[in-house]
């Protein structure tokens, strides 16, 4: 059985929790009575199948809830509902003289409450924080179909335990995000994007401490991709072009800066990027004149994905490791799989985060027997993450112990079987199945 | 009963989690077999009574886990033990050219691991954030004895339920942190601070608004006190003295900010501060020439704690209450309680966060009667927090229906019961009596 709530049923009724709250709160009341199971789905843009049915499980579709429910241009506290679109979301707040402290590639289709839920990383938060820093409060509706008000506006209120933060990151499997209030910060004038290129990855990780000491506030992000990602990207999607002359480079970073003074800020980072020529950290680079041209080296960027997929089939990985052990990993794959397939990193080096991604002409279990469980034993052996913004979702889930402790996963199981004791939320996701259905 | 381990007892064990870990799992595991009830206790500095035992409970004192394990000087992410003292932790991080991103009164004495476990505030939050999105993991104890190892070091890991924001604010009453991860930013060089005065508090809160949008990334702090609490400095605090010439101002603000430029930097504080006196904003205001009176203005702020000590009984309040709605409070309990008492406002107005405090000659039923339960109606009638940042302790545990919904108090009573079911983790605390023991 599939069920997509219909746009009409959501506006039928009015309750005291909100217009489209109520409908939300009886099908989960209904479905728990029944041991039904549910799927929350936002933009369904996740990449480790998290709000896809499995079985027969009833969609709970969000995209009707799309209302902005307030802004408060004092405090910059936006409350809105789960379904929005993050990219609707940042033009509304553009407007007021906001931002939003969460991008992503995937901003024209995701959902406030799916980033929420899946706590979202994206391109911002090596400047704001994660969104465990920026939620101030959430509505959610329990398994029971009991609404759950924490829908806060305040920076601060410690009266008792913070639950919200069990439902940011649980990916829908202990309730249902209907509602979120979030911190924006005032909108800066003054953006700067510069493209580098590094000579090695030694030069990039010195790069970026430099950047963070020198930049230092002003600093907005740092991502970073080698040389085949980049080759990647300009052979497979169209109109980009590489904005250096050609030239062997084995690394490229891009670093956003954003302040309140056009002028000193572009002084500044002028200033920076020529000490760091001067130091030997890059070996070439170049700044966005205006607008289109910055957007064109975020194309490069966030081009990769789409990239990849053009390429052929492709083994996604979404890393966190210590910044000087990261690239190791590539290397590694590099030799393990030597011609049968093109190994590329890239990612957001200012957070640790390295996304390593393995393109092959087609999907084959041969090599997937080569990478896994490989790729997972390296990360835990290196007391990294096996999943540091994607999440677990269904494909994940069971590999689970290589980033957490049996105690922690049991105590983790413990609590979903508290609050949602059939089990009837997004089932066969996050927790392996060994203990979730113990 | 009272109890407290002797540091010898603490350096005798070593076992897999550190040198001083264990001796607290053997004691839980003691204690929760023969139900024998503990309190954790860091520094004591709390203000609602959450580290103190209330009848027979074992004192689990942390002071002599000190000890540094490890800082990262690429990525800035400190581990360290839960006993070490605040203070301490700001000067060996300001060694390494990095800072806390948390600063409070009682850094002298407080504890990392008590700041945790309370989730608290202080005098950067405006800059960087709650411990929500610092702290990156922590090692705990449960009632049980079990080891609880989320200790990350990754800025990203979703791998489940991200557990330790649970422990994050719950007054030790789900767990015993005893290590902590932190993410420290770069110390900046260039620290300005100004001591402003403000004709009324509308003036106030639109410096607020300006001092977001034009000093944007430098902004560090944003304080406010009335006339009253400078009144109360000044007359029993040796030494300090009003940076402004004598007149008559309602409102003081302190503005700080924190940057990579010294010239720069103070050029714009300077020009900001020259705008907001032209607009009216500010009635006047001096800039801090050096460390030293930038030490004293801050002794201003932070001295009215003491001031209200030495003044005789004080009544204390610390709410979360909306910016624009803040200082009406103050006004009605002035009215309220008329020439009995010295109502004081002052606070961190960055975050929305009043001390309320009511200074009375001594402590006197009748004026409690017409303080309570006034203060608490009103603030969850605007729906603030009655508890912004002290936490709820013994003092305020019953009073968390001003702030919580009942579903959400229900299911904080249900998590306790699951992760401590014998009770016996700083009891009488955080939730109300009545489910506590139910």
């Amino acid at each position: 059985m599939s069920f997509r709530m219909r746009t009409g049923f959501f506006l039928q009724t009015r309750t005291g929790c909100g217009s489209t709250t109520g409908p939300v709160s009886r099908v989960l009341k209904y479905c728990n009575s029944r041991s039904l199971a549910v799927v929350p789905q936002g933009g369904n843009t996740g990449l480790v199948g998290g709000s896809v049915p499995v079985f027969d499980e009833v969609i709970i579709n969000m995209a009707s809830m799309k209302n902005v429910v307030s802004f408060d241009k004092v405090s910059g506290i936006l409350v809105c509902e789960a379904g929005c679109i993050l990219e609707n979301l940042i033009s509304f707040l553009d407007n007021q003289g906001f931002v939003m402290p969460l991008d992503l590639g995937a901003k024209g289709s995701c959902q406030i409450g799916g980033n929420v839920s899946t706590n979202a990383g994206g391109l911002r938060l090596v400047r704001y924080g994660s969104l465990h820093g920026n939620v101030l409060g959430i509505e959610v509706v329990l398994a029971n179909g009991d609404v759950l008000d924490m829908l806060g506006t305040l920076r601060k209120d410690n009266t008792g335990y913070d639950l919200k933060h069990l439902f940011i990151g649980s990916e829908g499997s202990l309730g249902i995000i209907t509602k979120v209030s979030i911190l924006t910060p005032p909108k800066l004038s003054s953006v700067n994007l510069a493209f580098l290129a590094c000579k090695d990855y030694s030069s990039c990780q010195k790069l970026l401490l430099e950047a963070k000491r020198r930049l230092g506030e002003v600093l907005s992000a740092f991502e970073f991709l080698d040389n085949q990602s980049l080759d990647l990207v300009l052979n497979h999607l169209e109109g980009v072009r590489n904005p250096l002359p050609p030239s062997m480079h084995n690394f490229y970073a891009l670093i956003e800066t954003t302040g309140s003074d056009e002028s000193y800020d572009k002084e500044k980072l002028e200033a920076f990027l020529l000490r760091s020529m001067e130091g030997g950290l890059i070996s070439d680079g170049v700044l966005a004149q205006d607008i289109n041209q910055a957007s064109s080296f975020w194309r490069i960027r966030e081009g990769v994905a789409e990239a990849l997929m053009k390429a052929g089939a492709v083994y996604k990985y979404d890393l966190s490791l210590p910044v000087e052990k990261m690239y190791n990993l590539v290397e590694e794959m590099r030799i393990r799989l030597g011609d049968s397939s093109k190994v590329i990193g890239y990612g957001h080096l200012g957070d640790g985060n390295l996304h390593l991604n393995i393109s092959t002409p087609q999907y084959d279990d041969m090599i997937l027997a080569q990478i896994e469980p490989f790729v997972y034993e390296w990360t835990s052996k290196h007391r990294g993450s096996i999943s540091a913004e994607h999440g677990l979702g269904l494909m994940k889930a069971n590999k689970i112990f290589y980033s957490k402790s049996r105690e922690s996963v049991q105590l983790m199981a413990s609590i979903k079987k508290l609050m949602d004791p059939n089990g009837i939320l997004n089932p066969y996701k996050v927790l392996p199945h060994s203990l979730s259905y113990s």
